[in-house]
């Protein structure tokens, strides 16, 4: 008698475990065919799946999707492209050169947007989507994982939010030499999402953990706290009706539930907050009516002032420039080249006095992930100093 | 000049992210009809959908696809249901009454699974999945989120396996008094998921931390770390093949990683491993020819034997009863009674001597979460004491 085989129990298990389950379509995720010249799966798939494929030498994705019952299938990547059907049903498409990084994506199948099963996924849009990382040696090595550095963790935290009436849900970094300090206190960073997406983009789409353990071992930063939120409002599945704003969320509830669950300091000069698109301009609504209990705030891609008269925005708190620049300590102002930038915004208010901003764009860039990367990797070294 | 109110805001954010951003559906996932009588949305759809709707009362649910290119829309659901469509081309299905817990499903767009955009994405079967929950109020109170306990903090951690030649992800329960106590050392829990699943099959699907919380605040359980890896050999991208076998990643690379990284205690006596469906396997696979690393055991769902030749299974670690229940502390087995069950096969362990057996049967529950849940919930208080 003996232990059984790998086959054989695989073989008992997925019957075992059919009834339960969803079927596999192994032929969808396992092509017999071998990828090619030049191509891998994407860091993104999920395990087993071999396609989207990516090469890292063209920047070129290749898409495949098993679909013979479909009339149409198209890919949704920066514009919608139809797909080709081959003889056996299947669907392909190879893009142009991606920029770096990581992208959203959406298969339709006879026009309805469904998630391609060999991607993980990714919550973007306000609901799970596929998504496809592009490689890229040099510009990676900042925000990969790197076996030779202490690592930060990151807890996944439910809070108790007195105003939303329920549990929410944070990441908490917390850097790697915490626990061996257990009488050091640590400053903290806030650190929102943008628009469609949650408390998990950071982590997971922005690679934020390995971005603060390489900017932390280096030295460039400080070692510090960062809890990255939800911006959006949910609620119980009794209710679904917004209640509260969410900037009172994080002051009344979140800010005094961190301070009290992580050895942390309390005062302003150690508190900043940061986010990107939406989350940075939920960031301005945060910090500049609480400058008593934030010193540092960043927005990535989320510098938004409708009319341009950006001296007079947020119910003129840039006017008296000397106390602004006496308050805070950083304006941190980010963008892609490639998206709408607020060069000329950041220019009036530098001329209006206002000196502590730092304005950074990422060269090529859009309203895309690659820039929040960069704009965390330039941010992070300049708080608590 | 003012802050722009959110739905201007709104509108100029939905264009401007429009660029990169999978374009939103809203009809899709917010109808503007009301949810028939009793119904709500289920607590795990994306925190804007309104179905899949389950009724607590009735325990059925109803499942609404958008999808007027479609020419056949099926529910996946414990078999196959073709949903029917309106006059709006949008597809509609209420099921008979679930079983209460979580239930994986797909969509089926013209013969091609996908899945339902209503839903967050749970991972099972190898793929991104829908999920539902069929809610109760008494059954689930153990698995819920309490306010009034303290909670443990679930930390994702990347660990490097040598024998994997990879980055490995893990979740690690680490209980609420864990920080306050900084001298006190913990037992370690390693809890693995089943086949399809992953390393936050457990957390997620299974809402251990609630179960944990639970148990440790009432003193049920002893306060222990949870270690939750993954069952699964992944590869980088560039290699995509499996090497090593995940009992050696276990005992060479993982418990050292958790025995360096967590204040633990790192004799036998304080170390159990237990998993469900194929984790169960794996735990006696990994635990039987490591009995000097491990006094505790279980296996939910998951104590497979092929020819029913229970005590010459497993390389014969059985056949000396005597020896077997003085090295080992507690070998625990359950089952759904609506699933395969090991009942006999375990009559026949106790009545060969084996006397550290315990058996629990979930009444009325299959190869599911509901099952596991309650596994847990018995096992665990049994542990290191």
């Amino acid at each position: 008698m003996k232990i059984l085989n790998k086959c054989v129990i695989g073989t008992i298990l997925i019957a075992m475990l059919g009834v339960g389950y969803v079927s596999a379509q192994p032929g969808q995720r396992r092509p017999e065919e071998p990828l090619p010249e030049g191509f891998k799966p994407a860091s993104t798939n999920t395990f087993l799946s071999q396609y989207p494929a990516v090469n890292p030498i063209t920047q070129q994705a290749m898409f495949r999707v098993n679909a013979p019952g479909a009339n149409i299938v198209q890919l949704q990547l920066g514009g919608q492209h139809d797909m080709k059907k081959d003889e056996k049903g299947v669907w392909w498409y190879t893009t142009e050169p991606l920029v770096v990084g990581f992208h959203y994506y959406a298969i339709l199948i006879d026009s309805v947007q469904v998630m391609d099963r060999g991607s993980e996924a990714y919550f973007g849009s306000n609901w799970e989507s596929s998504g496809i990382e592009i490689p890229e040696g040099p510009e990676g090595d900042y925000y990969r994982f790197n076996r030779e550095l202490p690592h930060g963790h990151i807890r996944s935290i439910y809070y108790w939010s007195e105003i939303n009436g329920i549990e929410r849900h944070i990441n908490v970094y917390v850097p790697a030499e915490y626990e061996a300090n257990p009488d050091k206190k640590y400053p903290v960073l806030y650190l929102v999402h943008g628009w469609g997406e949650d408390e998990n983009g950071w982590s997971v789409q922005g690679h934020m953990a390995n971005i603060m353990d390489g900017l932390i071992a280096s030295g460039k930063a400080v070692p510090m706290i960062v809890v990255m939120p939800s911006g959006d409002i949910k609620t119980n599945s009794d209710v679904r009706e917004a209640r509260g704003d969410v900037t009172e969320i994080y002051v009344q509830n979140l800010v005094p539930y961190v301070d009290k669950t992580f050895r942390t300091y309390t005062d302003r000069e150690h508190r900043a907050m940061a986010g990107l698109s939406r989350g940075g301009f939920q960031t301005c609504r945060t910090v500049f009516p609480n400058m008593n209990k934030f010193a540092w705030l960043g927005t990535f891609s989320g510098f938004f002032v409708r009319d341009g008269d950006v001296i007079n925005a947020f119910d003129g708190v840039l006017k008296d420039a000397d106390a602004f620049n006496k308050q805070m300590n950083l304006f941190f102002i980010s963008t892609g080249t490639e998206e709408r930038n607020p060069k000329e915004m950041v220019e009036v208010l530098k001329t209006h006095g206002i000196n502590i901003i730092v304005f950074h764009e990422s060269q090529g860039t859009a309203h895309e992930w690659l820039t929040w990367r960069r704009a965390l990797n330039e941010f992070a070294p300049k708080l608590f100093k």
